[in-house]
């Protein structure tokens, strides 16, 4: 456990070597004013950082950090159990890795190829006993398209997320999905205000509630509608048939001046709890952060810039490292709020 | 689209260069501790700063992190219209140049002359179709009127503030923009207590009522009455007759710990929305943030330090392209907040 | 004005030199973390900053962050009247200079004698048309009293306050000062816990209500209670007889987490007002700050940390050109909040 | 006096040099962001700081700064009394040396053995007048109790506190604590969570109620149970017949993101006062922290970071001198809230 244990820390120090001038690799990945990634993009690839002023990728931090955890110790001996169910699949733990994709456009030389990176996530969440999801950018297409190829090398363990294009390419996209034996698929409807599909004639549109109603219907999958951060959007989802919400800013990357996802999370809850699978994003480093979502109605969690740093550090083995991690620390941070298992977690334990 | 953005930052790299020991020209710009511009003026020039401590001038960057966005995007598809009916001619944006003047005494050695300054905002303010305000200061005279006269070579796009100086000299200022063709004109109210004016043999005075009729009087252009930060001076500005208001505090720089504009301007807006244009000005750097002012009720925005730094860096190109970004911004951010039109702006999008 | 302003930036400039090692003299003076003066003293002297954590010294400032001004513009011209009575005296302002002593004892070499410093405050002062105080520590003694000896040098314009020594010792100083025309007298009780004191065999003792009377009844002069941090304490000093108070945590040296001065006045206030004389100190710098004070109902304020680095750096003239400066930017500031003279200040100018 | 004082900032530039690298021993000790103990662990020792993202360790700080203290100086004359009833031994102060333990596996070389640190607490401890904990970590045994030996060594001043190992063991450690005299025995509940212990198979367990209660039973002496952070737990260690329970997170070591633990202490303070003894641990620096807790209900306080460093910068004869410290700035900080002994204090001086 401690080789593994030093062994993330050497895969961060790679991934700093990598990510020079790009990213800080920070003990604190916080989106705070004198890191790398923060301010004003102007035009300029926006790196590991959030959009305009990066508030909305502070803010999911900021509210993160006022949650705090109630300590009970007083009960029966156990080691904490993190299984969890995904569309019947037992996972090993209810994180997963989230759907970023281009990440050579975030600036600086190539430190990865996108295919590598694709196969590095969706292969090292597997190894690690649960799911990598994979997305959608510029540079993919019907022929192009990564993700897809590294869910079908891993045997179908993943998930596929299109960007808001044209109705009649996701659906091909989510066809293409199935091939590949996802478990799930998705459209991130937030990406409609990407200027980089936009940019590279990839167009995105806004999509309205019979638009999800026909990707719906058009595949054998659960579909999911990520990009969620408020009560009205979440309820039309699930009127619309959608299988599972991922209430997200995108990580603070599409709107500057969003509240913290965390924030946006209790509401939606009181309103769908039991009604939809309810996932989240945004600005979770830590065992303890993953906690607070599930104590807050989440039924699990997507890891997206340590997963990126991870990767490039050292590909699947790394990712695998990562997420091996951030379950020992979940259950660790169960184990001292008197939670035995997932179903033991609620509100309760939060201070 | 990429190119123009690009420019931005050359823009800015260029003001950098020129506003060495002035302005850091930083991805942020919100008068924090660590700035240049920061702190104590102890009679020296201002430069970018706010008076005193600089609380006035972060107040309004603080009372603007305060507010978030929500995003909603589940609805048909459509790319935002930003156009702005401002006193009868259809501008393409909410957003002007705001009246800054004397640009040389910030400090430092001259970067531009002031008329190439006037020229620059009000010609670059045209070019992107909207309005760039011109000011007054001491070295201004009715013999030697810069802002006028870039306002003239516009045919009339501009609006002229004049320092709240003796009666007849506003008067006769009123009738020289009215001859230039000005959209409107108008008084910074809070220019009474310019120390560089009383400095210079300039005497400015504080206003009463009756001074403000009389200048509504003066002139059939419309008058605009800028510097108000309470709801009394509102009311009294709309019963003598102005046309419009400027919610300000002077860029922060008139006097130390008042309040943000923003916060405010929702006082104001309770009181006199529908019955007078409210406009507002003091901390706006982004799209986002105008978003936020028309939220709470604001028609307009007047953009203030970062015209300058355009101004500096490129002239009347680099007012365009300042101002376009913030169009294109401005546009984004209604997409994700699910306006189609300015109409479509109420406080409901704010979280 | 210009030249005197420019001024003010010079003295501050020597006492920055003077001063190294001991005091920055930043152009904000708010004991933040990162200053020289903060920290820990673990039995070193305090320098300018405040006890322990120097949370006490920060509250001043924090609490005075806090408060607002109202902009109010329309309206008659005037110029503001500062003017201040002051026991029957007029000052020019209701701005004093605080009873700092044993300035080079702060640490570092000898900047400026005892004797020079005391001279400076008072004369400065006087010469600015306001009253500097003289306090006292374990180097003065009734053969050795720099502060007695500078106010009988200005005629009598000044204030001597005593350490709660001896009553016996007490009651000789205040004979001194009566000698010397002083306008008042006071004792500061919270030197009662002052190390310096005790550990030169200067013994200090907590005062009671009996002491605080004879001490009225000893002497012709008004006599100040000054270290006000409660109500309790407000009540039993005026029973007893002062003619005045101070409400003073000392400038954050004398205990650790202490509220700001500021957040203790209004309740004294609704206590107490009009039946005692309020003074109030800590952790004022601009005539902004002072204007709060007044507004919550303070009838004036001493100037503590300024007014030692005005005389470190030019004696007295350098404590003229400060409090000629403070005064300058009251008047500012009261013309832009609509107040044209002190009995127009109430809390209707804070936002 | 000043010569000690002196000493102690001798004693703690010592313990600078030693702990290069490690600990900074910054004048203000609050786990901020730029210290080198603060972040994500990944696996690496924590040093000084807190687990994760050091969130409780700075808890512990921000909850302290929020509590200020109310100056009463009106009164008669005294020097405080700090005397302190402990299990009916009359210590000179409510201050405790804190049950740290294994501090050369804190990172760097090895700069004090365990031996010696153990030595230095205990028998530091008893020549200030006070008592020393002692704690347990991996490489303790029954063998070599380095803990329990000091204890001895000092005639039984001392308390022995135990991890939740196997019930059999912790009983074993309670006699040999029982032989050596000492004061009290405690087992740390929070210490289930510990991966030294657990990696080095030593393994730790929950306790439940009968646990405890089998705990209290084994021994003559009373027992702590340390490690509380919600009312159910305190509750059930009284119920279970526990002596003392000591309001703690372990210095912020054992879980992220717990509340400060002076926010935790009045909740168990309202259900527990004078039934059963209420120590707290975390976040105390100074007299005025230790104030701040006694004012809120607890009967004592631990200081361990402190403690540590003055132990590895001059051994026993630091610790008494940082002791000795607290106790003349608690006494100084009584005498300014009008506190003449223990009982004196209570809610009322917090402002």
């Amino acid at each position: 456990m401690t080789s593994e244990e030093l062994t993330l820390t050497e895969v961060r120090e790679e991934a700093k070597k990598k990510l020079l001038g790009v990213c800080g690799v920070y003990k604190i990945c916080d989106g705070d004013s004198i890191r790398i990634c923060q301010g004003q993009s102007y035009g300029r690839p926006l790196g590991f950082g959030g959009i305009g002023s990066g508030a909305s990728f502070r803010n999911n931090i900021l509210a993160m950090k006022k949650l705090n955890l109630k300590i009970k110790l007083v009960g029966d001996h156990f080691e904490a159990d993190t299984k969890y169910d995904f569309f019947g699949r037992e996972l090993s733990m209810p994180i997963m890795g989230a759907s970023v994709s281009g990440v050579n456009s975030f600036g600086g030389e190539e430190v990865i190829s996108e295919k590598e990176f694709c196969r590095s996530v969706v292969l090292g969440c597997k190894d690690a006993g649960t799911v990598g999801w994979r997305g959608d950018t510029y540079t993919y297409s019907l022929a192009e398209s990564y993700g897809i190829d590294a869910i079908a090398e891993a045997n179908g363990t993943g998930v596929k997320i299109v960007k808001p294009r044209e109705q009649e390419v996701i659906i091909e996209f989510f066809k293409k999905a199935e091939v590949a034996g996802s478990i799930a698929v998705g459209v991130d409807i937030d990406g409609c205000g990407s200027y980089a599909m936009a940019t590279h004639n990839k167009p995105v549109f806004k999509k309205n509630f019979d638009d999800i109603k026909e990707l719906v219907s058009s595949t054998k999958l659960p579909v999911i509608v990520k990009g969620i951060m408020s009560v009205g959007d979440a309820v039309a989802a699930k009127d619309a048939g959608a299988a599972a919400i991922v209430v997200s800013n995108h990580g603070g990357r599409v709107l500057d001046h969003t509240p913290g996802t965390i924030e946006v999370l209790p509401d939606v809850v009181d309103e769908l709890k039991g009604k939809i699978r309810i996932i989240v994003d945004g600005g979770f480093r830590t065992g303890y952060d993953i906690l607070k979502a599930l104590a807050l109605g989440a039924e699990s969690v997507l890891m997206g810039r340590d997963v990126v740093r991870a990767a490039v550090g050292a590909g699947k083995e790394g990712v695998k490292i990562q997420m091996e991690y951030l379950q020992k620390i979940l259950a660790q941070a169960m184990k001292m709020t008197n939670c035995a298992t997932l179903r033991d977690i609620s509100s309760e334990i939060l201070y």
